[in-house]
């Protein structure tokens, strides 16, 4: 359902449906703009009115990675503590990670917006985002969609999804394949939530429509909490990094990635093992934000079900060969071991210790 | 926010995150059955398990072309009519078309389904119908996400949306370049609304929420219409065709092609003419299928909004030089010569005579 464009053709492609035309095309005129921001010289502007293109001459023997993503409910987060500008970079960084973890380097991304009576502004806001997270992670913002959609979402919300292209070369695909007893586990350390578990955080933190007047839940929401430091805002919000950039000169020497998302550690250690491996973990060899035990506490939640559904404080877990091990916590900032990968013994895959 | 996957690694990538794990389990290996339908041999199986991976080294030196959009308020109808086998294939073949417009061949796609609150069952037969419209395009459905998101969308409701990646030869790219006066503009028909205009189409048919009873709105939505010769429900949600077929053995003579989606036939032919070129176009030349008549009725519409909002018959316009018409009239099943390129004498792009 694109809408027409008046701009000129050079411009990255981009196409917003709604119901007031002049509107359109001005946020078009914008998103071209932000979408300037992240070009990259493999872009071919010339044609292509009603997609985008990328010319991938330059890669001789070229596999595609592709992942699509959305970042859940942290959108209503976002929505409630009036704070536009950082899900796009979610977005953008969640998918850049689902592809690292094949190896590949991003090429281009496309983002959907799709909600209920956002405002022009807000709506440039979400793009805002999404196309710094391009430029910064060297990501071609090539196109997207924005729609309205009254009877769909509710009033005030949207949607935010995105899918990412990359490449890698096949001999250099990272699968997790030759991971062996004896391997090394790694962690570089979340953040916060990244772009899982908002559902169960805002249960846990009285953050839903259920639980309150507006007014109140955005009290509790950007409310400095001494046990934080923080608001929950700012913990809830904080953007799901990239691992691309710190692990881009290291892949060389990397086994396997699991990038922790729903499912959490064990779920996503889980992905890449091999048949008949399994995996010990220390839990006391990372540190937890403390965003989740308030989560925990609040929630009375319990520890498995924690583990189950957030990534307590793992953002990737890096498998490697023993005697890398030293070289990459040297190189790799924050990044510490914490397990190993051992033959499997029972039917627990992934076990945690302490946990 | 991607779910953790426990099927073999060899499947394509699928991901879904809601409450209830099981059900996700469940979910995602539907989902790779259904994907399976619409392998292609590129698939790279054995990595990739946050990814879905192509290998494009058949190609020898590709321009990547990429298109994310939506199907719009065409869902609502779906939902009202309980049929929800027919928008994946509107949603794959909008795609198919927008990139078929750079003369691109599709490789791969992804699709994004989001609501609140449907059923395992629906969801499933959503992405059958992206799976059967990916198989039947020769498009790898190379992976998706799908979310429960509660307070977001309206009860029962969805969206859907998804992306497509192509490839075309750089010096076969088709651009509207050398479109020249005197070229001819052919016509492949439209089946309909297609995904645009079904908020306004909605509103003048009265099947809005805001328009009655739920039961009141099916029975409109169902109930045979003699001038239709069929129901609403039939004529709305007769799925978007792909002309990539048709197309696919006379691409070497197209000059242009403009997919008439959001902003009508003006305003898509308008994205390919080059500056100082306009277009005549005589309405008698094609037929309007009757649902567009009803809707203006019904609607009580004025021309220039219906041919603002709506395709009005014409699916995809085709720009070829004078000589070439007669062949492509004789190739492309439906077609007909709607009007000719012409040096831009007035402000008016495209003029519609009768229109």
């Amino acid at each position: 359902m694109s809408n027409a464009e008046t701009a000129p053709s050079s411009a990255p492609r981009y196409s917003a449906t709604g119901v007031d035309v002049d509107a359109n095309d001005r946020l078009i005129a914008s998103y071209r703009e932000l979408a300037e921001r992240a070009r990259r010289p493999e872009q071919v502007g010339a044609v292509g009115a009603f997609s985008g293109l990328f010319d991938l001459s330059a890669h001789p023997n070229p596999t595609l990675v592709a992942s699509t993503d959305g970042v859940g409910t942290k959108v209503l987060i976002a929505g409630l503590a009036e704070r536009f500008d950082s899900v796009g970079r979610d977005l953008v960084n969640h998918c850049v990670n689902d592809i690292l973890t094949a190896g590949a380097k991003p090429l281009f991304f496309l983002d959907y917006l799709a909600g209920n009576g956002l405002s022009e502004q807000r709506k440039i806001r979400i793009v805002s985002g999404v196309a710094e997270a391009c430029r910064d992670a060297g990501v071609a913002l090539l196109g997207g969609e924005t729609a309205d959609m009254p009877d769909v979402y509710q009033s005030g919300e949207f949607d935010l999804a995105g899918t990412i292209v990359g490449v890698v070369d096949r001999e250099q695909a990272i699968s997790g394949a030759t991971i062996a007893a004896g391997d090394r586990l790694l962690a570089l350390p979340a953040n916060g939530l990244h772009t899982n578990g908002y559902s169960l955080a805002r249960q846990a933190l009285r953050l839903r429509p259920a639980d309150g007047e507006l007014a109140e839940r955005r009290a509790r929401l950007t409310a400095h909490l001494p046990e934080l430091g923080e608001s929950l805002a700012d913990a809830l919000l904080r953007p799901h990094p990239e691992y691309l950039t710190d692990l881009r000169p290291v892949l060389d020497c990397v086994k396997g990635l699991a990038h922790i998302t729903g499912g959490g550690v064990a779920g996503n250690l889980e992905r890449i093992l091999p048949d008949g491996l399994g995996a010990a973990l220390d839990r006391s060899a990372w540190s937890e934000p403390p965003i989740f035990d308030l989560i925990r506490r609040r929630g009375a939640i319990g520890d498995a079900e924690m583990f189950r559904v957030f990534n307590m404080g793992v953002g990737m877990i890096i498998a490697v060969a023993p005697e890398d091990e030293p070289a990459l916590l040297a190189e790799l900032d924050g990044a510490s071991g914490i397990g190993e990968v051992r033959a499997l013994q029972s039917g627990v895959r992934v076990e945690i210790s302490g946990a």
